[in-house]
């Protein structure tokens, strides 16, 4: 059994992959942390974890975690590049779910996140953990930067036709949705249930962080020209869900377009793509690590394309997508312990 | 006191005339139709109307109708035309809520309704009901189409810059989000609280209805170029509110485009032009007749600016704008009736 | 004109008051405070208010307070007590919407609240503000204790019975659901959306703060026996209304028992006795002053009678009482400013 | 491998079917019908189904059904009826989640649910599938009656105490409230998310279908006196969970009853006692099997105890417990199938 631990396990994505590393097959969970709960058990701050995690809360500083096989940081962003450097030392295997080793340029990761970064040497040995872009080096990685939750929709949106030159790759726009848990657990006026039910509203319209990650994918596989793109996201009066609304200009037909998208995707198992002109909802994925996409034709030569892309912010966002990365550099099968099929609700 | 009636009251943008109407100082409510509840009283049907309407629902065939100075319509698509040549030849003036008038060309609206217009000789004698686009046409007009809840949002987020010119025409994607009364108040497996809530997804992504209808209104501002756009609606759950984010090129820099908005609006009630890279949400409109709007500029010269538009789908979207339409045609204050400020929640 | 003050303007109960004085047509919104906004213009933190208060948040200390005819406090318990000795000295009148002022026994309120009362020379000159019990009193008062909203549900369905002495009054459940906004307008965990869409609970199932004051309210119309009754509330995943469910065991019939509601409300402006067997929903008295109240017979002889009553909590539970309180005192019909029809949603 | 056969399955606890049955180990899906959407596959109605189930939908007719080992009707009441008595013939063992069985006295039923019952003699040979109450007799039974989800969690609420008679048995009351769901995936005006969220209400006040049942269940453990309580259900904006709120009149002290349960349940998988004086929410259940309660002590001697009780409607309350009667008819250990922890949302 594989030992594993959990950094910062009483967020949202933390109590996720509490809930999915506890019946991986292959994976002991070994220590939790959580700074704000240690010394409690996991099963009396969350009633849900009774009979399946039966462990207490340390602090982030425990000794316990150097003995972990793979250690997870589902912390606050400038939280994990204090650890990890130590960690890694001590033989550890690291996916980070926060954004400390996304961006590799240093310079531009302080700008978008306002922190020194305190291990910048670590930025070209960490790997984007994209399966669907970087499966390869991610089988030998040490260090993962587990991708975005909008990263995530939007640059697997985008992937296939980036990658082959098939759109205007600096004319794009990603309009993208996302339920409440994508703000994180924490005491927040702006995310009480009586300011964000039966409300809806951009934020961040005129830039997020996750954009300077979206544009370092999407070069990464078009060598030729410089990607630009328009990014806004918004807040959705739900809990779980991310959904990207993509706008591109196509120089190929709709036909040629899906065929673009399935022969890329047609060996993964987390990307389902859908009928050209389906409708993909958000519950669709709910609870599950899969990825969904559906081309609409535009509607005629100076019109846009519109791709349709929905996950699970949680999941193939962010604990899941995790997880799947562990099972590969693990070489085990990448759906290990994650092939539960959604609830419709 | 003007006499008024309702023809379907029992929709929501009916129930919401009913709202508005039976506080409006200038009016007296004499007739409200249902043919599903018809023969029962108002307030048994909603409770919310004991003490304020006192009235029986009538049978759209009602000859009472007849003497009305105003008749409503708040019917599906394809019956107000019905009734319409009719309580014209009797005197009345209409405001239709639906979509019958709100498309001057005959084929084109029956391209998108999918029937017959029995009455295509009265489109050219509707007036299109956005105020602050055809106030001086409303004041004489005796049959009003009253915009449809995206049309309004979208296109007051793009008449000043389409009618100076100021942004490439056709080149502009509005991606729009609505609440579920905007799918009225019926029995719809589709919008059953278990099928909607902890859900978001696009609809119509390949075209919906109330395109054409923005197009027409802003080619009429823009004589010399056409106006093309690309439209994707989605559903949020929510009940009320419409959200635009607009996307254009702007050939000028933000301050002037912010200058041409302020200015084009500076005399409306009912448009708040927000300091730029301001972010409102639909909450801050709710249950008012108020449309805000708000301008964050491109990030860079090749990406296009972003246009926030905000309404109540069921008032400026639908009753209240019509109020403010026969307002206009009274020759009364446009904001009598209309100025409750918004519930928070 | 009447000059109003309201003390702590930021909470959910404070907006509420500015929403409803604001169109008030007797009444001059003259001064507002907040702690945490102060400096700040309402309409900047509050884009709803924008054209309906053109005021500025000052401090709780301000000396315009004193020259108020009328101070309305709308902060957390155990802050009103600290300003209202001084303003009554001025003259001013006071409208607590906190419970400070509730419990007439000082020590029973310290109990309770866990706080020393700093002024409980002034708790027997307070009238509690329940116009259907103490119309008579608030007349004539100078500080009002506005009462709390699940005591307002659950005291207007026990009034009439427990007065006339028809049930047994020490057996009397009172099962009550109130929506999100009841805790208030801060930063909390436990009642973060994503905390509380798509759950149900009860809390403090074994005592809460509304209880005394309730049985205070009807030991004060029941001279013979001692009222006691078991409370328990519950966190329904809404923004407002609060549902009474009441199990009472009567000793006289239905038709009785229904007549015993309608004449003891037979002249209420803001308390509607529904037809026996009737279901009324929160969304009814959305937005309104109005408590709905339906009796449902007993199966049996042995089984309870089940009594319903709905309000919204802000306002026949918070500001809207708080504003027929100050009607009253002034000699006004009691519904000016509360007439408004609810919106169905 | 189990052949399992699923009548019904496009309603909600059908879909919930299909979701734990294509993960159970010992069971192979074999047919599943629905009349509405016969000759489609499960994988495009439900896109969650995708990569899970690989059936298509037949008429509740079809031939295949009897081939099955077992058959689970998920089906609206009263129909059922009409395809057992031929399926038992055949030697399926039958899972009926409808109230079809539920009621033994056959005259009782027919009053409740307004119909002529088809095969009253089936009646006394099926058995009620509560597992904590008929373990053994599940285990030998052909055909079973799964309970209701308010009966599952008011009966659970109140087995230990009714059983040893350390409560008023005819003084009970049970105020549950119920999530959307329970009220079948169809088309219907009143469970449209806009008449439905940001509402609370109550209905069947005057008796609901549930009451008959959990009179029945009580009686069969309670032989000396005659159970009587009333039940009113209400309906919560949310989609899954049913919340109990018991109150009894107990003749012992709250450690003795805390015991009560705890013995009582202690060799259950699916019933959590929680400490005395907790609150469990319905999220702490979600999409699991389990029950959890919690005992408040009562605030005097006169005043009653409350027992709050917690489930999933759709999985404790509906599919899971038709699992785990099928797993205990099999001689399985009866979680499997049913051990993923729940999601906190």
């Amino acid at each position: 059994m594989i030992n594993v631990g959990v950094v910062g396990a009483t967020g949202y994505t933390g109590i996720e992959l509490l809930r999915l590393l506890s019946k991986h097959e292959a994976v002991e969970l070994s220590v939790i942390t959580s700074n704000s709960e240690k010394g409690k058990l996991a099963q009396d701050v969350f009633p849900n974890l009774r009979a399946h995690v039966d462990l207490e809360f340390k602090s982030h500083e425990c000794e316990q975690l150097k003995s972990c096989d793979f250690v997870f940081f589902a912390t606050p962003h400038a939280t994990a590049m204090h650890y990890v450097p130590n960690l890694l030392e001590q033989g550890c295997k690291i996916i980070d779910l926060s954004a400390d080793f996304r961006i590799f340029d240093a310079a531009l990761w302080e700008q978008w996140y306002q922190a020194k970064h305190t291990c910048p040497n670590l930025l070209n040995k960490a790997v984007y953990g994209l399966p669907e872009l970087n499966r390869h080096k991610i089988k030998t990685a040490r260090l993962i930067a587990n991708p975005g939750c909008y990263a995530t929709a939007v640059t697997l949106a985008l992937l296939p036709v980036v990658k082959e030159g098939l759109i205007n790759i600096s004319d794009i726009i990603a309009d993208a949705k996302s339920g409440v848990s994508g703000a994180g657990r924490k005491a927040a006026l702006a995310t009480q249930f009586s300011e964000v039910s039966e409300s809806f509203k951009a934020y961040s319209a005129s830039g997020h962080r996750h954009l300077p990650e979206i544009i370092q994918s999407l070069n990464s596989v078009q060598i030729e020209q410089k990607v630009d793109l328009t990014f806004v996201p918004h807040l959705v009066p739900m809990h779980r869900g991310i959904f990207a609304t993509v706008y591109v200009k196509s120089i190929i037909n709709t036909e040629e377009l899906q065929k673009c998208y399935t022969d890329y995707y047609s060996q993964e198992n987390f990307v389902d793509v859908m009928r050209s002109g389906s409708h993909p909802d958000t519950a669709s994925v709910r609870s599950t690590n899969m990825c969904r996409i559906a081309i609409h034709p535009s509607k005629n030569r100076t019109q846009p394309t519109v791709i349709l892309s929905v996950i699970d912010n949680l999941v193939k966002g962010a604990a899941g997508q995790a997880i799947q990365n562990m099972n590969i550099m693990l070489g085990l099968d990448e759906s290990i312990g994650l092939t539960t099929p959604e609830m419709i609700s």
